[in-house]
């Protein structure tokens, strides 16, 4: 058996064998997909999402020795505080903040010894984040599933990259498959980071409903904005929005967020009726635009050793159209 | 002195040595860009815009005998459709439509022998262009300056490079140095087509405060809208947007067209008067997201030569961040 690896200052900042993370989804990505990814040679992130402490300390048992990093979403953390500490303890791989400010986090994540991923979606915010403390900063584009906002990847990354100096910076959004990682090496990445591609896994808590309907979805049908959010009730701040595959709710409310508010009793019902139904043509199925890339459900160390061969591959071979020609004349 | 070349599948079919085409852009792409970036060894499009047959005559006749494409807003074109016949009697290298449906003009470009690339948004768009008779699709994502739709160049252009077999694909949208270009082949494109990037040069006919604005911007600064497609009274049909850097009008009406249209009489005054004093807190500067990676005009030459000097290099020399090891365990 041949042991590859892909060298990064990412890989060596966290020790890992290649730089390839899974998205701390939100009740998705718990301590069996984590612990996957990071025995599979990347490094997986649970998904600390709106923090419940009983659920973050199930799935830190389930990841078990494996080394695994966790994720917040800042704003949400910020009302509950004691979880840091709670994860802290566990003496996680990484910890990864996402969609609000660092300060008050950093050190303690700091003084733990633990390296801080932030993710940002601006150039401007990645500058601040490294001000802040950050010791990666994740650039996620707008193509992203899940939460984000406005900027795309391939412009972004590279920018990204301009403004931190030698903070190494992994690129998310829009990656599923060895060609958007070394696309995203190009652009100047130190690594990836992939949400819909594990969503799709095995090991992803994700319905099986959802799993299936992920591998079978188009790129072209997906939709980001605020009707799932306000039907769940979670206070996200602006500019953030969620990016999720259209549907009969989406097709229903998107424009017209004003009238959902006017039947948010009703829909709250239909909308509750629907996650227990697994009904996803009302409930939401949370992939980005790479979900064109995700044609079937696999292990998560099936899609890390693909992506890895893909990317590896790619980088020694050169881009399959390209002939590079230079002579004196 | 060193002649280099990137060789692909468009390289050939177009007859160029770089796979570099710079954007159709309406009023900012004459003659003169197109036919500098063509001798520089790349594919220059003349932008066909509206469609004002004086102003093309002009712009085709500055080109002289350099080969250029015409690019025309597809659905424009269909309320003048002569303006085909008058460009395809100046034989043009190539003929690039935009933004509707090709059908009725790709048999008469075909009959002209003449190659039809088609610049579409959605994977679906791009599988019907190319059953409509498209050579070359260009997969343009969100982040593009100008006209544009809603998906990501990163995930759009390997999902439409599976979807349309052996048509050579080009990426549009948020590229504007060699580290985009090296990426978009990464992702299997063929080729890529800039806008912003040849927006900035000596070339192109945007006003000179516009270039230095552009090379000055930022691209967390650009915002995709329809404000001044309705200042204008451009008839543009869903879904297409403008993506322009955000300004004084936009921060006032980008959320609130509805009392845009309320007020359109003085505001299409003050529009008028900030076009005619080039003053672009009002008027509009169109660039995207891609603009954080601009930072000089330079002549068009300059920006083909460098963009293939650079993507030469990352593609000749690998990614900068990564080594590769592999060996037997
Ligand atoms: C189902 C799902 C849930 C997500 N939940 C979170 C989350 O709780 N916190 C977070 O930082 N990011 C979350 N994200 C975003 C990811 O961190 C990441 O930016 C994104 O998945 C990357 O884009 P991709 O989906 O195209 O791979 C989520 C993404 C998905 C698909
Ligand atoms: C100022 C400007 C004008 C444009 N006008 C047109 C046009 O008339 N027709 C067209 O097909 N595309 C037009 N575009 C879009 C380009 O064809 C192209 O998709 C885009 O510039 C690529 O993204 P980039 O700006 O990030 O390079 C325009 C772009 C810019 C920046």
């Amino acid at each position: 058996m041949t042991e590859q690896s892909l060298e990064t200052p990412l890989t060596r900042l966290l020790g890992i064998r290649h730089p390839i993370l899974s998205a701390p989804m939100a009740w998705v990505a718990g301590g069996h997909l984590a612990s996957a990814v990071s025995e599979a040679g990347g490094l997986g992130l649970i998904g600390g999402g709106y923090g419940d402490a009983e659920w973050l300390e199930r799935e830190l048992a389930n990841a078990a020795d494996t080394p695994v990093g966790v994720g917040f979403i800042t704003w949400s953390l910020k009302q509950k505080p004691e979880l840091l500490d709670q994860v802290l303890a566990h003496q996680p791989g990484a910890m990864m903040l996402s969609f609000g400010e660092l300060a008050g986090f950093a050190q303690r994540i700091r003084e733990a010894n633990c390296c801080l991923l932030a993710q940002v979606q601006t150039v401007e915010q990645a500058k601040k984040a490294v001000d802040e403390g950050a010791d990666v900063i994740i650039a996620q584009g707008t193509e992203a599933g899940g939460h984000g906002a406005n900027r795309a990847t391939l412009p972004l990354v590279p920018a990204v990259v301009d403004a931190v100096g030698s903070v190494p910076v992994v690129a998310a959004g829009g990656i599923a498959d060895g060609r958007g990682a070394a696309a995203a090496m190009m652009l100047g990445a130190s690594g990836v980071l992939m949400g819909s591609r594990f969503y799709a896994t095995e090991e992803s808590l994700a319905h099986p409903i959802a799993k299936a309907g992920a591998a079978d979805a188009h790129g072209d049908d997906t939709v980001r904005g605020s009707v799932f959010d306000r039907l769940r009730g979670y206070g996200w701040p602006e500019p953030y929005t969620l990016r999720s595959l259209r549907n009969r709710m989406t097709d229903q409310w998107h424009g017209d967020l004003s009238h959902l508010e006017d039947n948010l009793t009703e829909e709250r019902e239909r909308f509750q009726a629907a996650i227990e139904n697994a009904d996803f043509e009302l409930a939401p199925l949370i992939v980005g635009e790479a979900v064109d890339l995700v044609d079937r459900v696999q292990s998560a160390q099936e899609v890390v050793e693909g992506v890895v061969a893909e990317t590896t591959a790619l980088l020694q071979k050169g881009a399959p159209n390209v002939s590079l020609h230079s002579g004196g004349t």
